[in-house]
């Protein structure tokens, strides 16, 4: 199997991961029908953190601004600037909110942050005064995560006194939720009602509850604006049922070299593993500085002209030894690609072996893989119907 | 505590790692110095793969050729083509070897392969021909390891038929020990006499064996020329005894808000900690995007303002919740740095609470941290003794 792609970088590439621009936008398109499926105007936000999941926010971004997506949250601020360099015009927003002496960068890229507490409230409000406009804000009200948002006595604060927000256009309400994964989890109906209290004693802005798993919560959830990540990237949102989602990448690493080994000999370091058969070991070209994590030791397999082939043995930071006795040797050659992830193997498999979840698969993908976007025609949005000639 | 730097990547960045020049080129001549001492001319390589353990190649590569280094190694072609541009004269060796369809980047950017099978070696020879000039070549030989290089029975070709490398120049012969950093384990010993064995049936080449760990084995393991890769970065290559390397890293992380909790309050997805007692909860600036690991779970701590502050909570994407209830006040502010990585914490001992090694740990180092790089004045080399006035 030869890998996808063919260009210098492909070519010269330990590996490639293909990532399917035109899924993301289906998965997107998707959640967004979820969301109006109760038949209220609810709109579909995209988190595009952490290079939108290791997949390249720079390219889902504008993907998801030609499907109709208006709304793009990232965490830091240089996340921000680099996707204003290519969404000149959508909002953008910062989770992480706004760093003391920041406010510049934020007018200057206009960038509006998720207010966290009072002191990035007054700081934004300061800023607002100083540069004699309106400036855009998302307040963030914590629900019971205790990681960031105003806490319960400074939204009460707000509440009490909207003057506090004299300057500022409110843009947006949000919260996040602890457990949205579990269903039947009490804590989700917790949070919902304190959003609720906080939110009908804030008329008039919009409001947001739902990340990806929350969608599938039920319209209670949704207010204004659902604000998928994972999800848009394939994750499944529903741990324990079936993936909704089309699944977004694919990683073919190489095979560098394939050797016999005899019976108890060992491979890799620390001979972490011992063959107990005469067989054949390829050793392909990735390994955990590409994210390939040092735990899935003996503990998971790839792909390769259609065998489940294990991998043995330590994982190198460049190196992975996989066992390929059993496969062909015609199908088995230096240069030849082996599936890493796809079909047989989605992140939520992988991060079941690495025992982690498939976000911190997603967010440890490779710097040093080539990258090949794809986008299908068969995935694109159907074209609005023509109009009748009169 | 302020975070260092004061450029606007810092101002902005949820955390910065500093890299201290300086102590990667005291560490390389710490390492020359162990392979002169027993009084024979080895000299000392740099591996500079996966970004030169994620400190930043393209800078650590220029640092270490003006304090002498004149070898380095990579795992990939385009780490090499990288490097090639801050270092145009210097011998540039790429550990995974020649891929099919490569030999006109290798020529092109004056790279050498290391060839870890006959396939690789006639590859290069043919390029040698249709280049029609003599190419330099690496020659790895397994010895154990059985991951990458030529085994036994192809090594004996290569004895047997030194015709086989006409048209090339054999720059270097290598191998990899499987477990060096244990200096009691009898297959270092077993390593050493194979290669010992080739070397002496392929006179006239140069040899290396010896990794960071490798140099302390003893001068038998040095051959003609060490090359450390970890020990350069900081990470102790003797993990039964103390390190004699120095520090290289610095990760401080910024502080996003601070709250009061109630006992008995749980921070984080999933409910994971529970406050035992009324305290206080400061969430800094990185997540498992970041490299900091999910499996450091109520496992590790941060060091602030003197404090060792328990990391409490599942890490998130992009966040970090630390108990700061002991910690006064004043020193605990948004806006703040905490250590993560420095005096209180190396990446060794990360490594432990993350149930990995301290390589994973520098691989894994986020792409999102402002960087900054220090050269102390004290840590540059003794100028040559100036010549007295005749």
């Amino acid at each position: 199997m030869s890998l996808p792609g063919d260009n210098d970088a492909v070519r010269r590439a330990g590996a490639v991961l293909t990532v399917d621009l035109g899924a993301i936008a289906a998965n997107w398109r998707g959640l967004r029908d979820a969301g109006r499926a109760a038949g209220r105007p609810v709109d579909c936000a995209a988190v595009l953190k952490a290079d939108a999941y290791g997949t390249g926010a720079t390219l889902v971004g504008p993907r998801l601004a030609a499907e109709g997506c208006r709304h793009f949250f990232v965490a830091h601020i240089d996340e921000a600037i680099a996707l204003r360099a290519v969404l000149p015009e959508l909002p953008i927003y910062v989770l992480n909110g706004l760093l003391p002496g920041t406010e510049g960068d934020f007018v200057e890229h206009r960038l509006v942050p998720v207010l966290n507490h009072l002191g990035q409230l007054n700081a934004w409000r300061g800023a607002a005064q100083r540069y004699s406009r309106p400036l855009d804000a998302v307040i963030h009200v914590d629900t019971g995560l205790n990681r960031l948002g105003f806490n319960p006595d400074e939204a009460q604060v707000l509440v009490n006194e909207r003057g506090r927000l004299r300057g500022l256009r409110l843009a947006l309400i949000i919260s996040h939720l602890i457990a949205s994964e579990e269903q039947n989890n009490p804590v989700n109906g917790e949070q919902l009602s304190r959003f609720r209290t906080f939110v009908k004693a804030m008329p008039g802005a919009p409001a947001s509850l739902a990340n990806s798993s929350g969608v599938f919560l039920g319209p209670d959830y949704h207010f204004d604006l659902l604000r998928p990540g994972a999800a848009l990237y394939g994750i499944n949102p529903l741990p324990d049922q079936s993936n909704p989602m089309l699944p977004v990448v694919t990683l073919n690493a190489r095979i560098l070299q394939v050797r016999k080994i005899d019976a108890f000999q060992t491979v890799g370091y620390g001979g972490a593993w011992r063959a107990a058969r005469p067989g054949r070991v390829a050793t392909i070209a990735l390994g955990y500085a590409d994210g390939y994590f040092r735990t899935l030791i003996n503990r998971t397999h790839v792909q390769l002209a259609g065998h489940r082939v294990p991998v043995i043995g330590r994982i190198s930071m460049d190196l992975t030894t996989i066992d390929v006795t059993d496969v062909p040797e015609a199908q088995c050659q230096p240069g030849d690609g082996v599936e890493v992830l796809g079909a047989h193997m989605t992140p939520d498999d992988l991060a079941e072996h690495a025992r982690t979840n498939a976000y911190e698969v997603m967010t440890s993908l490779g710097r040093r893989y080539a990258r090949v976007y794809v986008d299908r025609p068969e995935l694109q949005p159907e074209p609005e119907p023509a109009e009748q000639p009169a």
